[in-house]
């Protein structure tokens, strides 16, 4: 098995964090998996993704004091593994687990995904639980030192045959659920460790290397940013998308900086292999913080977000409540001459970055159609321009063969609008914080 | 209550942990009591001190694996507290404590001390285990990111009244037992977070108050180090001595890179405050490490360890058995001209430092006695000078009035032999790592 | 000669900077002395210190886009030595160096003191110019390596016996013209290198030498700070005062700041070794800086100031300029009561820091009298309490013998009000950022 | 004019630095270039670069106490630009530059490289001597506080209009001369401040700028290194090559290191832009340090060189003196099987890298060859494996469309024998710092 194939096109989905913390039930999954069958499956979007705390008893009821109470009761199985709560998830009852969930998601012709903080439960490794098919116990997996900075469930894995015993057992049991997709926390930069951002390595290989003898084309998801550019390659390796910010939320700040992000990270995308630019915070939101709110976004930096992630490449995943859906914020996430943008066979590149504005550039090899995206980061109306030399050498490095003609005919692709690129220079006047995505054959 | 005058001169004592590691026991530390009370006590020497893991069931027997057992059982009271583990403390049995123990020691007219890890043992926390005097419960208490990088018993507490509450019940506790010593350790240097090593400043200071209010003049030592001079003044306020380097043992890298330590902390000396160059490691050590031996130091070199400690002004305290000190080391322990400078009041002072020698003076206004003392830092004898002008420069420094005669007339107070100080000039010719220590009457 | 002995108090002086910047002239520094000789000299005010760049040709002339002129013209004799502008100087033609106006100085019964930049002319080193007394020339002195990062002028010198001949005849030129005291610039933290901020240790200590050599007790002073703390052995062997902030000026911001530094300096000061807090931002301030304008500290800040600096014991230099002092102001600078903490046998010690506020005692074991100040930190009216215990054990560790009576009686120092002491908490009402200074007899 | 255009593939070349150091003269450049016309232009070696300081007086002459000697002698122009020392390059006289010798490499069919210091030197800037084509003069471009850390020659250039016309003029005079190839030192990480390794950016950008203008398609190779993987973007858009280590010579743990280097930088490769992996030090090296020797490299070692840096697509710089080559070290450098691995098209992937050995592959979609690379990192014969699930997933990422057939028949490529790869795995017996690589078409 070849983990690159599990994900062929960056993943599409929704995911319970935005909106609902810690919190999300058995039914409201239900009811975000009907809206994306009935509304946003035939655009592409498959994944439905249950997020943290899924297994903690009475998550949430002290928000207040902590977003993950300490030392509170887990639901756990008998060999050290978290088991869904089944207050909240009711058919999860008697040992069932996720399956019964994940079947109806599947029923819908979706997929279904979780997420798991690294490591084994402390509670497991205080009471010498056992490891599922193994001799060994929860003490000798659990190493005392691996804490994660934020979350007080976990201890981390020793790198050692029976600690990969135990990430093994977890992986036959999701994959027996019939999961596709886990989102592993605390793993893709332990930033506790200031000095060794990326402490649990180990960890990513032996998740990898579990999910390849589960049998199950479990798409592997690391989490939290921002990764370490210099970990490329093992990211590569071992996973199929790596958060390159910490998390993201509808602040104009932070999606500004998402452009220094895909700077960075530009060279790294290849098929099954996603710099990951987090939730796309639109929508409603925040209800489990107790901050239900529309997102803070304009409708100019949503359309930025939405070319920007499509532009580069990243995996999309849905932070809104979907049954709250507005017809507008609808409009973004089912335009499909951007969301065409999104497979790493459309190839993108930088082509400037100042504090006013960025250009970016992309080339789609297979279909021949090439791509350019002006945004303005400023906070007023703004020109911003693109020189036919500049657009033809970002185009010629990923991989058009061609030389641009005299004469270009443009589509825009969020206006439909036309336009022509004459020499030697093209210009977009573009609202604060806005963008124009441009379209043509090459 | 002024902690300062819980110890008016550097505390001398004797430490397990150099010949047992985590593995003391009461007999053992009984029978270096006694030696102590019979040949040291009239020497100064006072204080008999349990190091770490006196609470631990089967401390050292995974020694092959690991110095701390990971999850192992703790020996604890209804309260959170641990308590001695009775295999190895029979007295303690029946909740004692150390009581007893401490009751002999103080019929041998000397001090008792412990040594404890910061926080609170991490499974009171996941069974949520009652404070004493308190409606806190230790899930309330402590802090599930805190925790020590070596050491798997605890997690730290938090800086809440509840902790504070903790705190108390430990110290009252203690005070109750007898206990005249604490080493708290993790607490001096947090090194676990590099960003941050003086995350535990607020236990320390709910140490200090604890102490304060407990009612009995327990002196209080942190470790491990090295301290951080820009808190000096910190350790200053809360304790009475702390840890100037990491771990110190018997080999002469250590020793050398001291007098750059002394160097740092010589300004921070005070009465009631000491910078600690930790233990000294001379005659037999290293049993429960599985490495018994003679200390690696040459006499010379333990000459020169026992003249900077005692110059400098740190805490005495012996790592090797007693029962098995030989006449040689014991004239080292027991030479009282050296040991006179030890008291804050004899203020000592640098006067230089390079690869190959150390100089130093001190100057006692009580008596108004000076001393200086070269040392050989080259691996081959060499000759040490000092020029007059410098060696009034520095007394004048550490509060000497008169200047310096024309001709001083000199003791050195290894050998006890004679000597003159003649213009420009002094120079001694001393053997590889060792050092001659100079005494004159002002 | 003992370095110590050369300013046996903290020096108290006025410094042309403040208000001139680059630019003062020899009938501005004259008029300035005028004023001290007649006004403040009485006071203990004596030092007249000539600031940065009095060699420059055009300096301050193209001040909206250099403070220091890159590569501008500098007055310099033939042996690689800079000379005072003889356009802002005429007393320095032909050669005559600041003797002229050292003497004046002296005529008046003040000293007189300059600012040079560590190292050689870059130019001299370009030519290679003699240097005085030696067969060196300034290419073989110079290290090409070695730059400020703020100011063009220098290149710092190597650590040779030539560089050693090059400070020698820098020293001995300065003596001959009467100096008494010198501000070494780029020296007490060369921030340019991040990882090696103390890069120009050596040329501390060749400095040192080459006023020891000169025969002139010359006061040396190293700018610019924070200085290290980890340095602190080293500025008290070499240097009289070591600036312990980057440039201070008259903004709440950095005068708050200044007590956390003074937290970190209070065990390192001694006769002859001064932690310096930097010039006193008071009066007319910033004209040569386009700026010229009335200190923007409150009238309880400056007292606040005043009143820190001369507890802590910092060298006091007015940054006014002194023929437009008013007399509020005047006042506020020669309050004997409040001078005569400055002195080091007075001994500091912080008894406690946050956010709103900060207490300090002294103690004079000379005179037996004994200080404590309280300061409002925050923004608006605040009662600031001192314990008794807390004030006793401050005391008593920095030499009180005795202890504190029921009831004492005190003096408060800017109002002359007298109060009492009574058990166990001492209150005072204190507006924003201001102080109360009480004084009373052991 | 798109300057990913200049190097098609990545150079291939000879430069003076690791035989000649600073010393390199007009005579011994021309012997190179006749011996590369000779033997080594039909294997596509062409480019003939004369390393650091050829306007230098006297270079070299110091060699026991500098490199570059300080504040020496600089042959300059009347515009600030420096010129080559006509005593070593006599053809250079009366300002004819390197033109002439510049044509006589041209005249061999090769092209003619320099190495330039970025900056402006300091000597034009203390003399405010003139910019061409300019009103400016070198004061006002030169920034007083950029400089080198080890080298003595140059000031940086201040980011202006000004500084860019010094660069322009640069660039045209290179140009006039027929310069094919500049590499520009103290550029790529200019590592004097720590904390900014990258404060050069806008020079590098100016320089393109420059370089484009110019009308010439000169390469443009930046040192030293390691480069920032970080801004391998801007690398990408203004450079074509980059070093990724700092300097490398023929020791086994650079090459060892280099394998790190190449994970780093393996997604940074495309048409144009090269990470170079520094001159290959094989042959005869160091006369000009003194240390003429042959290459410390055994055959294995520079099999495993010449292998890594054709398979990851590194410039080709050859460090030996060409005229002093021996056979076996000419068969290295002429081997078409190895050299056919280089361009870009065949795009590099390593498969693992651990403590004892490492694996690459390659795929080149325009011949439908495959290669992979079994590396002996370990100090003896050692059995190097690899899988054929994880040379698919390779070969799969760099473009492979199809599946790797039941047996493969490879041939290794420098001892061009035949052999199969049959399922699961190939393995290969390779000697302590060895190699194998094995090509098969797809």
């Amino acid at each position: 098995m070849d983990k690159n194939t599990f994900a062929p096109t960056p993943p599409m989905g929704w995911n319970s964090y935005d909106y609902y913390d810690t919190t999300v039930n058995e039914q409201q999954v239900k009811a975000n998996a009907d809206y994306m069958a009935a509304h946003l499956k035939k655009f592409g979007w498959e994944y439905v993704v249950v997020d943290i705390q899924w297994y903690a008893h009475g998550a949430g009821s002290m928000r207040d004091k902590f977003q993950y109470i300490p030392f509170s009761q887990l639901e756990m199985d008998d060999y050290s593994r978290l088991m869904p709560d089944p207050t909240r998830f009711p058919s999860a009852a008697n040992g069932a687990g996720f399956a019964p969930l994940a079947a109806y998601v599947h029923s819908l012709g979706l997929k279904f995904g979780i997420h798991i903080m690294r490591g084994i439960p402390r509670i497991a490794a205080h009471h010498h639980a056992p490891i599922f098919n193994s001799t060994a116990t929860a003490d000798q997996v659990a190493d005392p030192t691996s804490i994660c900075g934020w979350n007080p469930d976990m201890y981390g894995v020793r790198n050692t045959p029976e600690g990969q015993a135990y990430y093994d057992s977890l992986l036959s049991l999701y994959a027996s659920w019939g999961v596709d997709f886990i989102k592993c926390d605390d793993i893709c930069n332990t930033s506790l460790y200031r000095e060794n951002q990326y402490s649990a390595a180990h960890e990513i290989e032996m998740l990898h290397r579990a999910i390849l003898k589960c049998g199950r084309p479990i798409v592997l998801s690391l989490s939290p940013g921002p990764a370490l550019i210099e970990k490329a390659w093992h990211y590569q390796q071992n996973a199929n998308m790596w958060r390159i910010t910490d998390d993201f939320w509808d602040n104009w700040k932070q999606l500004e900086d998402m452009f220094h992000r895909c700077e960075l990270w530009q060279n790294s995308i290849s098929v099954g292999c996603y710099p990951d630019c987090d939730m796309l915070a639109l929508g409603k939101l925040g209800k489990g913080f107790s901050n239900e709110h529309d997102t803070h976004f304009t409708f100019e930096e949503q359309q930025t977000m939405m070319s920007l992630w499509c532009l580069f490449g990243s995996p999309l995943m849905l932070g809104a409540e979907l049954t709250l859906l507005d017809e507008k914020t609808l409009s973004l996430i089912t335009n499909r001459d951007i969301l065409e943008m999104l497979p790493a066979v459309c190839r993108p590149r930088q082509i400037c970055l100042t504090k006013n504005h960025a250009i970016w550039a992309a080339y789609n090899s297979a279909t021949n159609k090439a791509y350019f995206a002006l945004f303005n980061l400023s906070d007023s109306v703004f020109d911003v321009s693109v020189c036919k030399s500049e657009l033809q050498a970002a185009l010629a490095s990923v991989g058009m063969q061609s030389s641009l003609p005299e004469q270009i005919a443009l589509q825009e692709l969020w206006s439909t609008e036309k336009a022509d690129f004459l020499q030697p220079m093209f210009t977009a006047t573009i609202p604060a914080h806005g963008c124009r995505v441009y379209r043509f054959e090459v």
